[in-house]
């Protein structure tokens, strides 16, 4: 991994998933450095989660885990832009494929 | 819009800018409640620039603005996806298309 500017979001960094083939976007998750090692080390998505305070393994109890193809970072080393492959039938704990399910406006 | 959680990370909420016809992910911002409003109301992708500390209306200098065709948020209200018609040649500062253009680790 190159250097990633961690210190701007009191050591978080938005991660942007998306699905590797329709490049559809299925969630935003934070991860700090050692969710990041562990994401790289295993091949599978660990983020931070602010709720739990705690490492998150996406898909520790649902089991639908995300395989990683492909990382990402921003220009200026802020954000990360994930390409995975779901493993299971949805990423949000709602049953919905994307959490991105609510539409707010449209043009 | 539905009601948002901007207390979650400092009155800012996370946005991914994504092309509406591609999916290709441009970029992520921050939106405050001031810019997401102005962002609906002129159709045209306002952020919270944090290291400005102001109102950045992406484009303001280079002219490549985005229209927004859809807005959505995520499951827990904490994070928007925006679909957008780039009216320019690139969205990021350095000429690149896409912001996301440095590779990391693929697997």
């Amino acid at each position: 991994m190159k250097k990633l500017d961690f210190a701007k979001e009191n050591g978080l960094i938005p991660a942007v998933i998306q699905d590797f083939e329709t490049n559809e976007v299925y969630m935003v998750g934070y991860m700090n450095e050692e969710s990041l090692r562990l994401t790289v080390e295993s091949g599978i998505v660990h983020f931070w989660s602010r709720s739990k305070k705690r490492i998150w393994k996406k898909g520790e109890s649902s089991g639908n885990i995300l395989k990683i193809k492909e990382i990402k970072q921003d220009c200026d080393d802020d954000a990360l832009l994930i390409s995975v492959e779901l493993d299971g039938a949805a990423v949000c704990h709602t049953g919905n494929k994307s959490c991105f399910f609510k539409n707010s406006f449209e043009n």
